[in-house]
């Protein structure tokens, strides 16, 4: 049956090829939550399907199961009330270990074939996964959907298409014939085994938990590890849902659906240190903050690990040519899910003696009251704000953003909670915007995640691309935005950033958004600083993820095959 | 120039992608060491050269050095007198690193056009390598000509070709347009940048100093990385030669010849745990022991590290076809270069009850009488032994064996010195056969390098098959080799060894040797068990030895392209 499932999604496995290979844009799975593309009940029947799962015991059934818990919370006020299975972590690893026996046999093309059907079948459930998402991480519904669903699934769908591309890089066998002297020759049959690591733990975070976490899932499932999922214990159910789905897709396949578990902990007593160190663990995935990302990276000596934590993005402006074209784009990068991607900008560096415009020199600040203004005009319809801002996930995000209005500097504007009418319990925070001098270092040269921005004076824009790429080294970058209309301050930017390790976006206008990475075509995180030690999604992502081992035997050749 | 290189050895570079992708036989420079091939005097100007640099300082001009060392004493009895830059550390890496500004940026085909050269220049001097292997490493000429020389290059030119194809895997530029809404559309110019992750040092070890090493310094210099040799102190010349070819094809194109530098030091005094944990050091190619490689996995932290280091190898004997090809296949394999070889087989399993055979079983002693027999008869010729066994290239492999000896079991065969009539003061060992118990896990469970050979009886097959297995799962292992006449004991003995991350040659006979590793097809160490962390060479190896950055910028689309 596994075989038939790359049949049938063999055309989405062939243009996801060669949409990484072109990297223009692509997409399998539509962002557009339309009854005419999933069903004219779609939407009601994943609300209510959410809804259901709401105060009772997530069903999954799996063995090494310790004890239930749970306290999710959604940011927008209510209590999930569901309970997950919190590991015997030996019991659960044991039981994950043993599950790879026929899917590591099965072959390349089984395998993706299964794992495309998991993908397709979680698109089949991106209204419920969207509730989830949204009441987990505080994302809008639109970006719950789009974020936590479809492009989610294309990041998983990314990841599948390099594990298969890496994996068939090696034939399965080979005939080699080796003259050894005048008269003679020794021919050797070859077969070549795709073989898994180990056990793959991926660690989810509360903001995105299956958009962060779908490409370490699948690219260790593919290539034929098996898969412990360990979600961040504010945003269990959007992961609790997708291992669902693919333990179904499993079983149906005829594979141990033990290949991919939920493995829950709670703030109180966290499991991850321990499982991620756990000698059956081969492969770590983790997103996640720093300090604990670097923690991992240290100590999972055993296991090949893939980091994507965060840094200190910024905004560099030297010249626009539209002010309200421009700041209309930052404002909406500043205030999308109130600053809590990791792509987000937090500095934005303006020279003290303004920035270029076609019609002159615009102040320092003109420059930061047109931002500032264009963020109060964005977060002005309260129906507008309340879908872009979403709702604060962590309250120690809120505590941060008051630290920091209070730390130093001046208050351009000072964010705080807004309406949301239909959540009236949601725990909001519009952007706070702090003016420094670049000598302000300490106060800005750290991440500040949230709705926390700094416009820091610099003595030009040099100074600023120093800045910018500096603290990509130092503290990591996923991000940088240049505004310029000389080509020569754009070339010196794009050689800064490229040797930092940071995605350079220029000049963006209308509706496309620095924070935005798009599977496909996009690197998600460089691994070339400190904000993360691998990208989404790249050669080097899958190719540890598996070994091939050899054997060869002697064959007898016809003479001509000789010769 | 640099892409001009390229278009010269373009033919050479396509045959090596499709080999790779193939499997089959190829090989881009000639294993045979003929006159008609390399030049009718390529023997005797490569030996006199050889002789030439004798007794004098290495003449290569580089920065950062703090003194010159250098005691090599060929096993074969002669001192070598050579010195070689000793570096004053933060010197030497700060040139490295200041070298790659322009490689960097000088794109993948300009690159890989000046390796590729390399290797051509490489080869043409094959000769003075092979004399240079052999008076270093103690190989026998015929062996330092092939693996010191054309084989080295080959492996160093499939490292060539996977960091091509990888980094060629990523267009550098697309057009990106998406849909925003009905009437708009947005459309990015993006640029790839393909980004070197910082110095890379390459680890040389005493006994393959050139095989072992181009694979991690081609895959890192191709990718834009600079690269700090170390060799083993006592195999440094042919690395010395290597890095003078490398930074003379540097000069000659363009390029900084501080790309490639040699860094020695000095058996009282050595450098690499500092060099490995240096800052500015982000790749590392060790081969060497499994003690220090495990600690520069462990402590290198700050780079990406790559080991080829050794274990326990093993031969399973099962049935038969013909005793004499199988003992005299065998007796080649453990012989050749003294057991040296990190591919050598250690363990030679036999059933108590003896194996089968067309003639019926042949019984334990008589199997074991043959293996003895038939190195006994292919060391009595002492010409051919000379050759065959070479030179021991460390003293304590001497030492080594006498404790070996005199640890337990029965001794079969007595190792020793043997006569070499060209140089009479040769460090020779012929190998030592001792049989055990399967009990004496104690004696033969560990790793012996050199010439030590334990032939273990055991309760059958299957349980060699376990035995074999799990000494490659705790001590690592490189290859297998096993002779049987049943399809099942074969296809138990590929899974089992898959699983461990052996590589398996079952049933050879001829000339064709479970030592071998060819280039193109076999993969050397599997990176899978704790012989290694990578293999030589997959995409795994060449992948993360550099990033994709990209940069995007809005670009205005003729009306039809954007509909």
């Amino acid at each position: 049956m596994a075989n038939d499932l790359l049949e049938l999604h063999r055309q989405r496995l062939d243009d996801a090829l060669d949409a990484i290979a072109t990297r223009g844009y692509w997409s399998a799975f539509s962002e557009v939550p339309s009854g005419k593309i999933y069903g004219e009940t779609a939407k009601a029947d994943g609300a209510a399907a959410f809804k259901a799962r709401l105060g009772s015991p997530w069903s999954g059934n799996q063995p090494g199961t310790a004890s239930m818990v749970g306290s999710e919370v959604s940011p927008y006020g209510m209590e999930l009330g569901i309970t997950y299975p919190s590991p015997d972590l030996d019991g659960m690893l044991a039981a994950s270990k043993a599950a790879m026996g026929d899917w590591k046999r099965a072959g390349i093309d089984a395998r993706v074939g299964a794992c495309l059907e998991m993908l397709d079948r979680l698109n089949k459930r991106s209204f419920e996964i969207a509730n989830a998402v949204m009441h987990t991480t505080g994302q809008g519904f639109m970006m719950a959907f789009q974020a936590g669903g479809p492009h989610a699934q294309d990041r998983g769908l990314e990841a599948i298409a390099y594990a298969w591309q890496e994996m068939h890089r090696c034939p399965p066998t080979a005939t080699w014939t080796k003259r050894v002297s005048k008269t003679d020759s020794v021919t050797l049959e070859k077969t070549y085994r795709v073989v898994p690591r180990g056990v793959a733990v991926t660690v989810g975070c509360s903001t995105f938990p299956t958009w962060n976490s779908y490409p370490g899932l699948f690219a260790s499932l593919a290539t034929g590890n098996s898969v412990v999922i360990k979600p961040h214990p504010g945003a269990i159910l959007p992961l609790a849902i997708t291992v669902e789905v693919c333990r179904e897709v499993l079983a149906e396949a005829g594979f141990d659906p033990n290949l991919v578990m939920l493995a829950c902990d709670t703030p109180e007593a966290p499991m991850t240190a321990e499982l991620v160190t756990h000698e059956y663990v081969k492969i770590v995935d983790y997103t996640g903050g720093n300090e604990f990302g670097d923690w991992v990276e240290t100590n999972a000596r055993q296991a090949v690990v893939f980091t994507e934590k965060a840094g200190v993005n910024s905004i560099i402006l030297d010249g626009i040519e539209d002010a309200r074209a421009v700041t209309g784009n930052l404002a909406f990068s500043l205030c999308l899910y109130s600053g809590q991607m990791c792509t987000t900008p937090q500095n934005i560096y303006i020279p003290a003696d303004g920035i270029e415009t076609p019609e002159g020199k615009m102040s320092f600040d003109d420059t930061t009251a047109a931002i500032v203004k264009a963020v109060d005009w964005l977060l002005s319809d309260p129906a507008r704000a309340a879908e872009v801002l979403g709702a604060v996930q962590n309250e120690a995000t809120i505590k941060r953003v008051q630290d920091c209005s209070s730390a130093g500097g001046a208050i351009l504007r000072k964010g705080g909670p807004i309406e949301n009418e239909r959540f009236p319990e949601a725990r909001t925070c519009s952007p706070t915007i702090i003016q420094v001098e670049e000598g302000d270092e300490a106060l800005y040269q750290q991440e500040c995640f949230g709705p926390i921005i700094y416009i820091v004076k610099t003595a030009g824009t040099a100074r600023s691309i120093e800045l910018a790429s500096g603290a990509a080294r130092r503290l990591g970058s996923l991000t940088c935005g240049l505004y310029s209309n000389d080509d020569e301050v754009i070339a010196a930017t794009e050689e800064a950033m490229a040797d930092a390790g940071v995605a350079l976006s220029c000049n963006l206008a209308g509706q496309i958004y620095v924070n935005q990475s798009a599977a496909f075509s996009d690197f998600h995180v460089s691994g070339a600083n400190p904000a993360g030690n691998a990208t989404l999604c790249d050669g080097a992502f899958v190719a540890s993820r598996f070994r091939v081992v050899a054997s060869r035997i002697p064959v007898e050749v016809p003479v001509e095959a000789s010769a």
